[in-house]
C-alpha cells in the first residue's frame, strides 16, 4: 500500500468528519494540553491497519508520537494492548473516530478471514479468497485485510483477469466460443477462469481449456464429481467454488479438495472489531 | 445527497474496478449486444440506493435506461423485482458489480436501522440512532440508509454539534466548566451534549445545563434512576443511551423512557443485503 | 483547521499563480540566492493566518525556516512586524503573493469582526457572529477569521443545524408544523432555530417551542417588543437579529438585550487588510 | 470560462454548504412541492455571474429551468429582475446560497471595476486593470468580473509574463542586467515589464528597453515627468501606474496620459453586490 | 473506457491550456460565430481517439455537433477526413489543440503498433504487446491505443500479474523459490512469469512450472535453442522475447516461433500522427 | 516547478501502476532487504529530470536515500552513471518503472532540444522554441524539458499571450481588424504575435503593428524576403517560422537570420532517452 494512497482515504475521511473543525475540543482543551492514548482489543481479534492508525494521528500532526505494539496480522486476546500514541490532546481526540472506524474495519475483515482459513481442513491446501465485493473506495485497504488474515485475494478488478460468467457465455455463444475469444484478446498474464452452473457445462470448461473452474453454487455431491472429472485430466484446471459458503461447507469442500474457495462474506459482511482508544491526560 | 457527491464516490470506485478496463467483457461481449437486468431480493429487505443504482449505469453509459421499481424505505420480501435497467450489454456487465456493491452496503444499513427500530416498544416515542462509526468516505450515504430505515442520524461530524466526553471532562476541570466553555465558544446552533459515566456526573451535567445528557454503559437500574431525576426538572434534557445496545436492550430502554438510543452497529456491523442482479441478454 | 485541508488551499492557489512557473524570478535571480522577508501591517489590523502565512513559503520550499512574531487574534498598529520567512530568494518570491493574498483577507475578515465586537455596548452578553455568506471554498479560514476577530460562528452548514425560514414554513404549512416536522427528523443535536417576519410570526415561533427565533429585519421598537415578550416566558428561546445591522444598530441591539446578531458582511464584504512583504536579499 | 472549471467550484462551495445535507429543507418541504425564483437587484449593481448562477441550480438539479433575464456587462437600477429559477422547491432552497455567494461577488466586483472605469477622464484613453491580488481559487471568476465591469486584465500569473521587482532588480545586479537575463529566457510572446522606484530608475528602464515600465507609489509631479520622459522616445513603453490608487487619483492619472492603473482593490476589496432571491412556492 | 476517466484526462489538460481563457479567441471571434471543422490525415495513419475527439469538443461546448468518418482502428492514406465538428467558432478554436494532443498521439501509437504486427511473418501466431512503459497519467489511452493497432496488451500494472524479474529471484535465493513464493501468495488467477537471462535460467524456470518465460536481451540463436527446449516439455508455458526489438528482428522471432514480442517503443518513442483541423468559419 | 504539482503527477503515476499493488514483490522480497541502485545512460543523452527521479523513490518511501550524481541539463555519454538511491529492496523495486517513465521522457525531450538548437548556425541568435503540442497533463515536466535541453519555451497556454491565426483573422474581418480588437482587449502584457501564410499578410500585419510575426510554412525565398521586409522597418517586428521544420531547415533559416524557430516535435515526437536502473541487493 503506496502512502499516497493511504493519505488520500484518511484527507477524505477526515473531510467528513473534521472540515467543520472539531468544536467540542476546541472550546473544551487547551492548545497546550498533551495526552497519551492507547488502542486496546475489547475482544479476541486479528490485529489490521497499523499503519493506517499511525498515519492518521501523524496526518492530522506531524508531532504526535506513535508506536506499533503490536504487528498486523497477529491474533490478540481481549485486553491486549494494541498501538500508542503521545502528543497534543486537541490532535488525538481530533483524529481518534477516524483512526478506529479505518482499524476496526481492517481489523474485523482480518479476524473474518482467519476464522475462516481457520476451517479448511488439517492438511488441505485450499485457498480462501475475497471476491470484487469489497466497500467502494476501500479495496486496497480490505485486500489488505484479508491477506493479512491469511486467506488470499482473488483478482484485483475487471482489468487483471479473465472470468468468465453467465452472460458472457450466451453472448459469445457457448463457453468454447468464449473462451477462445478471451484468450486471443486478453493479455496472456491473465489465466482463463470459467464459472459453470453445472457439471455439463464443467466438460465444456474442460474442453475448452479453462486455466481456472468457478463451481457456483454446486451441491456437494456435484462437487465431488466435478473434482473427480479435473483429476483425471493430464492438465488439471484449478478448481473454484463460490456461492453460499458457511464454515461448515469450507470444512467439507477442503476435504474434497477443491482448490479455492472465494467468499463474497469476508468484505461485504465482516462486523467491525471491537477497539476501544484509552485516552488520558498528562 | 447531491448529484456530484454521488458521482464522485461512483467514479472512484470505478476507478477500482475498471481502471484497466473489463477485459473479459471486451473480448467476449460483441459492442452492439444490448440486454436487461433486474435487481432482485434474495432475502427481505429495506430497499435503499435506487438513485446510486440509477446512477452507477447511467455513469458509465448515458444511453441505458433505468427504473425504480420499489422506493426507497420500502420493506420488501424475498424474490422482489427491485430496479431494472436496459442498454448495451457491455455497460450492464461493467456497472454490476459496482451498483451492487453500494446498494447492498445502503440496504443492508436500512434493514438492521428497520430491525433496530422495530425493537423499540410500541407506542414509546425514543428515537434510535447512527453515530459516526461510519465507513470512511461513505458517511452521506450511510446516514441516508439509517433515515431510509426508519431510524434518525445523530450529529453529522465534529464541527456540527457540541458532545463533551470524557477526557473533554478532564480537561476543563469538570463538567461545569467544559459547559459553560462550551456555551460560550460553540454555535449558538448546537445543543450541547454531555456524556456521563454515573449518577453523580448526570447531576452535576443537570446543574450545569446540558441540553443533552448521554448515559455511557449504564446498567438498567441506573438507567431507570437517570430517567425519574431528570423527569424532576424544570426544564428536562434529551436522554441518550449507549454502549453496548442489543435489541433486547433497545425494548427495555424504550419502555423505560429515555429519549434516545445511539448505536455504531448500524453502521459499522450491518451484513450487506442479498441483492441479486439477473440480467438478460436480448 | 486540519492540515491537509490547509495544503489543499495552498495547492489550488500556487495552482493559479505558479502552474507555469515564475518566469521573471527563474530569470533573473540566481537558484543559490537567500533573502529574508517580513510581513509588516501597513495599517491598524488584527492579525490571523500565521499558519497559512508560514505553510504558504514551506510548501514551495521546506527549507524556508519561518517565525511567527505575533499570534492570530492580536490588534497591532501600522508598522508591526508579523511574520518572517528565511530562505532561497527564489522560493520566497515565488510564493510571496499567495501567502499575502490568503493572509491579508483572513486578517481583513478578522479586523471587521474585531471592529463589530467593539460596537456591542459594554456589559452586554450580546454575541456577533458570521452567516453562510462566505467566501466558495474559504469557509474554514474565514470562519476561523472570524473567531479571531472575537466574534462567534454561526451554523457550519446546511447539515449542522436546522434553520426554518419563510419558504420553509409556507412548504409546512405554517410555523407550527414546520417546527414539528424539523423536531421529528432532524439530529436532536441542533437546535431549532425560526426567522420571523413580525410579531405575529414570533409568538407562533415561541408557541411552537423554538429554540432560536431570529427577527429578520425588525424595527427597533419590534425588536424591544421581541425581547421583552420573550423574557416572559419559562423557557426562553435565544433572540438573533439579522439584517441591515450597521455599527451603530449593534450598540442599541446590544443594549435592548439580544443575545445574537449575525452580519453577513463580516465575510462578504470585509476589505483586505494591508499587509506588505518587505523581502531584503541577503 | 470552461465548464468543467465551473463545475469544479461550484462542486467545492456544495461540499462546503450540503455535504451534510439540508436538514430543514429535507424536513419541512415535500419533495414534490416546486417553486419558482428570481434573482432581484437590492442596489444599483453591473450584473455578472449568469452562467455560474444557472449552472448552481442545474449542477444540484438538472430538471431546473433557468432563465438569464439580464446579460453581464449591464449595470442595473435596485429592484431589477435579474436571473430566474423554476423546479422543485427543495432544489432552489439548496442552492440558493452557493449561487449568491457566487454572484453577489462577481457582481460586487463587476461594480467595482465599472465605478473605476468610470472615473478615468473622458476621452483618455488609459485602461485600469486587475492585480493578482485575487481570492486564492477564484481568480478566473474574478478576472471575469473585472472584464465585464469594463476594465482590463494585467497578466493571469506569473508565468504569463515578465514583471521585473525591486527584489529581482537586485538579484540581477540592475535593471539592465534583469531586463536582459529575463530577455534572453523568457518566452518572446511575453512583453519586459519593470518596476520602477523613481525617476532615475525609469531611465534605466528605459535604455534597458523594458516594454513596459510600471511607477510604483510615484508622486502626480514624478508620473507627470515620467510621461514626457517617455513621450521624447523613438520606441515608446506603456506606463503603468500603481499603489494607492484613489478614484479622484484616477482622474488625474488618466489625463496626464498614463497608459495603465493597476488596482488590487479591485479584487481584495470590493463590497458584495447587493442581490437577494426572491423565492415563491407553487 | 469509462467516461469518467476520459473527462478528467481532458479537464487536466484543457486546465493547462485554458485556465486563464483563450484571450486571442475572445478577442477576435464574436461569441454568435459558427463553425465547421475536419479533422485530416496529412500522412497515412491508423484512426485512434474518436471518443476523445467528440468529447474534447463537447466538454468545452456540449452543443457542439460531432460526427466520427472513420471507426478506430482503420487505416487511412493521406488526405482522409477522419472526424467532424460543428458548433461555436469559440469552442471549436478553443478545443482544437487538446482534441489533437490527444488523438494525434493515440493514432501515431495505434499506427506504429499496426508497423510492429505487419512485421510479423505471414502466418505465424506470435502476439505483439505493449509494455508498462507508457507516458504516466496516459496508460489507458495508450494501450487502448495499442490495441487499436492490432497488438495485444501485456499485464496492465503490477497488481494484476506476477512477473519475477532478476532482483526477485534474487531476493528470493533462486528461480525455484521465488515462483513457489509467487505461487502460493499472488492471487490465482495470475500467472506466473519469469524473466531469465540464459538458458540455464530458462530451464530452471521450467522445472519450477512458470507459466510464462521472457527471454530478456537473447541472441537469436539462443532464442531458437529455447524454443526448441520448451517444444520438448509435456506442459509448454508462453515464451515471450523482450529487448532490443527491431521491425527486422520481428520477422525472425515470429518466424522462430516466440509466443509473445514485447516492445517498449510501441508506448514510449512513438511520433505522433501528423493529422490537421481544417477549419472553417460559416 | 512547485513540489506539489510534481508530487500530484506522481500520484497519478503511481495509481496507475500500484493501486493494486506489486503482487510480485510483496512475494519474493522480503520487507527487510536493502538493495541500493543506479540510474546509467544507455545511449548518450542530455541528463533531465533528476528532482522527479529522487521524488519517486521518496514519494513511495521517505526513508530511501537519494543522489543526484548529474545535474540536468549535462550532455552525459552511454554508461554515465546520472542518479543514485538506496533503501528497501521492495520500495526501489515499486518504484522503478515510474520513475524511470517520467525521466526517461523528460530526458528525450531534453535530448531531441539539444539536437535541435546544436543545428542552428554558430554565431546566429535564433532560438529554437517548443510549442503547446506537448502531452496532456505533463506540459509543466515537458517545457521544463525543452528548457533543460536549451531550447526556449512558447507561450505557456491560451490565456498566456495573443497569437492570432487564420480562422481568428477571418472572424474578426482581417489582420488589421484582428490586431486592433487583441491589442484593446488582451492584457497589456502579451506581444501580440500573428500567422501569416504569405507575403501579402505578412504587410498587413506589419502595417497593424504586430509585436510578433510567424511565418507559417514559407518556402525559404519567401522567409528571405520577409526577413528582408521587415530589417525594413524602423521598428522591427519578431519574425518566427513554424511548419515543416527538419534540422537542415533550421541551420538555413539560422543563417537568414529569423527569430524564432518553433517545432511541435520536440514534444509530440521525441523518443524516449535509454536510461536503466542498475539494482543490486545488498
Amino acid at each position: 500500500m503506496i502512502p499516497s494512497l493511504l493519505d488520500e482515504l484518511l484527507d477524505r475521511a477526515f473531510e467528513e468528519d473534521l472540515s467543520g473543525g472539531d468544536i467540542t475540543t476546541e472550546a473544551t482543551v487547551l492548545a497546550e494540553a498533551t495526552a497519551r492514548a492507547t488502542a486496546v482489543a475489547r475482544k479476541p481479534l486479528v490485529v489490521c491497519g497499523g499503519e493506517m492508525f499511525v498515519r492518521a494521528f501523524r496526518r492530522i500532526d506531524p508531532d504526535v508520537e506513535t508506536k506499533v505494539l503490536i504487528a498486523d496480522g497477529t491474533f490478540v486476546e481481549k485486553g491486549a494492548s494494541i498501538w500508542q500514541v503521545r502528543g497534543r490532546a486537541r490532535s488525538l481526540l481530533m483524529a481518534e473516530r477516524t483512526a478506529l472506524n479505518f482499524t476496526q474495519r481492517m481489523s474485523g475483515i482480518a479476524t473474518a478471514a482467519r476464522t475462516y482459513v481457520a476451517a479448511v481442513a488439517p492438511g488441505s491446501r485450499t485457498r480462501i479468497t475475497d471476491t470484487r465485493k469489497t466497500t467502494p473506495g476501500l479495496r486496497v485497504l480490505e485486500r489488505y485485510a484479508v491477506r493479512t488474515g491469511g486467506a488470499h485475494n482473488h483478482r484485483d478488478n475487471l482489468g487483471s483477469a479473465v472470468m468468465i460468467k453467465d452472460n458472457h457465455i450466451i453472448a459469445a455463444g457457448g463457453i468454447a466460443k468464449a473462451v477462445e475469444r478471451a484468450r486471443a484478446r486478453a493479455p496472456h498474464t491473465s489465466r482463463i477462469e470459467v464459472e459453470v452452473a453445472n457439471l455439463a457445462e464443467l466438460d465444456q470448461a474442460l474442453n475448452a481449456g479453462a486455466d481456472i473452474i468457478m463451481l457456483d453454487n454446486f451441491s456437494m455431491d456435484d462437487v465431488r464429481t466435478a473434482v473427480n472429472t479435473v483429476a483425471s485430466r493430464a492438465v488439471r484446471p484449478i478448481l473454484e467454488v463460490s456461492g453460499g459458503i458457511t464454515l461448515e461447507r469450507i470444512r467439507e469442500l477442503s476435504q474434497v479438495g477443491v482448490d479455492v474457495i472465494s467468499v463474497g462474506a469476508l468484505t461485504h459482511s465482516a462486523p467491525a472489531a471491537d477497539i476501544a482508544l484509552d485516552l488520558a491526560l498528562d
